[in-house]
């Protein structure tokens, strides 16, 4: 809205803002070369003797529960995305919020998506100043038209728990949707009406917002049992008739894919697993979200149940292929960080070595090590690949901000991490010469899966030399990238992009690693 | 050592020093008057880059580990306490300091136990300045007797994690036994050859601590799970041949009594919870160590049996007595802060529903409440009681420091607060005018159970009317007190005491509530 930037070339070559949102803002510097100094964000001491000695915590209503904590126009106010497409909680926030005449407040969620549609009208009113977030689908579209004030800020699951952590993000008031909480504020995600699995993602949020509310459709009696928020962080307990719908956590990119093609990325993806060595027993692996990722675990379990190979870790968003694995005995654990349907909800809920994992724990750069370095085998997605294994997953090569980052950034530190990918859709290659947004520095890329060929990048000696002769479609991207823009008729279209940015992408340390741009159109 | 002292005189009246170990201090000023500024303390933002990428954070052993954490003299280390009188890794890290030439640390364990005997050796050599922690046995002896450099500061368990969480104590380096770890660090102490039980008690260390080194003398495969010590907070692992003998994890506070007057208190207070009308379906109760206390879980556990009464929540220090009301169904859920014998170990590795708890939710007044205040009925012990139901943990009436805090004043504001104490121990009355060094402040104290009757505080008058016509031998602590007389011939001794603190008690929000002076032997 008028605002202006000025850039520098971050040492990625891409272009960065040295100011976003009001924060002065560091360049991407290289994969491990920043180093962050200072002190972790520390919220305030409380004490006991401001809260009810009988510990009920419970308040009549959304709206009590946020006068009491203080909200004012320009606050920022955070929210989890364990209910997916089924939140039904954040729309009822701005609704208040706006009842109670509050402007110019961040919204910042653990991601959004197409449900929260609805809250464009609180943006275009002026009741949200701007997302810090993923931006998925029509939010996404909205903030790449230049429509959103501020600029969106792109992080990973684990860049924003680090951004909270490093104190680049103070919350003020964090509300947590709790598919079951005692009135002392102790909840979880696993059992309930509303089940949705873990609440991993509103750890950050309770432990470092100036004031928690947990919003529950289901107040049971104390102790509420597993703690994975513990009341000892909570403000406020509001018990309303329906958080969310669990029914929508299954999403487009959590339903497994029929596509033939598809089908076939994930099969090689998996072949490639076995002939290079990488599946053996005590072997642990993660597939993200997106239908083929599904697909990956599904052929990853055959082979498993046919080789008698046991996995010590499987990890996701988390479906019914991996609790079968898990029940049957193939695997020993599942790390799960969400559920992505009602069997990983179930499972959690029964099995005890169906542990929920914390991002703080798993995907946080800054701290002494995280358990996604651990993970030998990494299936992900994106939307472009280009020629130096450089990978995008929030833009497609129309320049328009469609997708989160969820967990990418943070598992491409794994020992293995494979994007298993369609070498086109809709007639656009996805190999390109250069991505549109980079969100994955090739250097971490090691392996690209398509329907055409398998590249593996050349610094991976290792592997190259595992997976020779083993039958498998070994290519180049510049062969498969050939051979696919004689299909298509040549590279995409590029962009017509302004130099107006709309959002920026930080890289797990937080520095900045690229901007998108305002659509031309 | 000659150091100079200002006392001031708090809010009940005891003398406490203006400073202590350097620090200023603040005076006592009522059970909840007293309100913190400010913010939690913020440890580093550390990076993934200065860890193994492989997550094998394994060294070769203790020394290593402490160098590479940069120790040096005048530090602050930590240990846990859950292998009690059983552990083996404080002797070892204060000899390896000794070696690499250090002096004048502070150690800062959860609690200190006889076994810590031969540490005086470092107290007199140097090593060690002095302890901020409970002084038991040899160690408060020790202090009692002026000879430790610097004051040791006696906090309850919830105290010493609020201590670390507000900034008072900054611990350098946290050293973490841990029963079973992995490379990456990630621990429990519910499996291997030395299971303790939980590692609660050092969790606060492993989130504020500069420096965290896990050791174990069981390395697991990643994952060790569960995590109660995630790794993520781990700098190095150390694998030794033995960290623990929880063989001495019962010791003398945690047998069950043989004494005939101690059992009848015993049964006298579980006959009071059941004639007040405390035990009812859905109940909770919590018992500390001392033999007394463990001898009401058991009677509790006959009477709720009998009468076919559930408990939703049992607490402890935890024995076997309560392992069996969880596995016959009399209790939904075992609380557990410390594992008191052996089956309480089994039970947590077996029962999903024998949780571990961590202080910092369940006895940390500065926080947003705590989980203690919720438990319907709490049995305590003491080492004297006076008419005001205020009560002493710490010294006997010779005014000597013999005894830790525990979580005794974490306890105290449970919804009905008992002491059970026998009238006279060795023909010295334990109600008295006022108690030597002030610990419970009585108006948190509910009922005073003895051998020779039971006082209820007159502040309850509730729990007076509800007591009354039960057939309980309800009196008042100014009778009991007068009969115990005519029995051991008269009041204790006043004991002789110096006007030089040795250690002084802090009060769960950190506040000065009493000073312990040097014994004039």
């Amino acid at each position: 809205m008028g605002e202006i930037y000025r850039f520098v070339r971050n040492a990625a070559g891409r272009m960065v803002p040295t100011k976003v949102n009001g924060r002065r803002t560091v360049p991407f510097k290289g994969v491990h070369a920043y180093r962050p100094e200072g002190k972790k964000a520390a919220p305030p001491v409380r004490s006991s003797a401001d809260y009810p000695m009988d510990g009920n915590k419970v308040v009549t209503d959304l709206r009590t529960a946020l006068e009491l904590c203080g909200l004012r126009s320009g606050m920022t106010i955070s929210t989890h995305h364990h209910f997916r497409d089924g939140d039904l909680l954040s729309q009822k926030i701005f609704d208040t919020a706006k009842e109670m005449g509050v402007r110019d407040l961040m919204w910042f969620p653990s991601a959004a998506f197409p449900c929260h549609q609805t809250l464009i009208e609180h943006l275009d009113g002026g009741v949200i100043h701007h997302i810090e977030a993923s931006l998925n689908g029509p939010l996404g579209a909205y903030a790449s038209q230049g429509r959103m004030r501020g600029l969106g800020v792109l992080r990973s699951h684990g860049g924003r728990h680090r951004a909270v952590q490093d104190g680049d993000v103070h919350i003020d008031i964090a509300v947590i949707a709790a598919p079951s909480a005692d009135m002392f504020g102790n909840a979880n995600g696993v059992n309930g009406p509303s089940a949705c699995g873990p609440l991993g993602y509103a750890l950050v949020d309770a432990q470092y917002a100036d004031r928690v509310v947990v919003v529950t459709d289901n107040l049971v009696p104390f102790p509420c049992v597993p703690w994975h928020i513990m009341g000892s962080y909570v403000d406020h307990v509001v018990v309303v008739d329906k958080i969310g719908d669990p029914g929508r956590i299954v999403t487009g990119t959590t339903a497994l894919t029929r596509s033939p093609d598809r089908l076939l990325i994930a099969e090689l993806a998996a072949k490639f697993v076995k002939g290079a060595g990488l599946m053996r027993d005590g072997f642990s692996f993660q597939a993200g979200a997106g239908g083929t990722s599904l697909a990956f675990c599904k052929y990853m379990g055959d082979m498993m149940r046919q080789e008698g190979t046991k996995a010590r870790v499987m990890a996701g968003g988390t479906t019914e292929h991996l609790v079968r694995l898990l029940e049957d005995g193939s695997g020993a654990y599942i790390f799960d960080g969400q559920a992505f349907d009602l069997e990983a909800v179930r499972s959690m809920r029964e099995n005890r070595e169906h542990l929920p994992i914390a991002p703080f724990d798993y995907y946080n750069y800054h701290s002494k090590g995280f358990t996604s370095q651990l993970i030998d085998v990494m299936v992900l997605g994106a939307t472009e690949i280009d020629l130096d294994f450089n990978a995008n997953v929030v833009t497609h090569s129309d320049g328009k901000l469609l997708h989160g980052i969820g967990g990418f950034q943070n598992c491409l530190f794994s020992k293995c991490t494979m994007i298993a990918v369609p070498s086109f859709r809709d007639r656009v290659p996805i190999i390109v010469d250069k991505v549109t947004t980079l969100i994955g520095p090739g250097e971490l890329i090691d392996v690209v899966v398509t329907e055409r060929g398998i590249a593996v990048n050349p610094l991976r000696k290792d592997l190259i030399e595992a997976a020779e002769g083993k039958g498998l479609p070994l290519s180049s991207l510049e062969e498969i990238k050939t051979e696919v823009e004689e299909i298509c008729g040549g590279p995409p279209d590029r962009p017509e992009m302004t130099k107006t940015p709309v959002a920026v992408v930080e890289w797990v340390d937080g520095t900045l690693l690229d901007t998108v741009w305002k659509t031309a159109e």
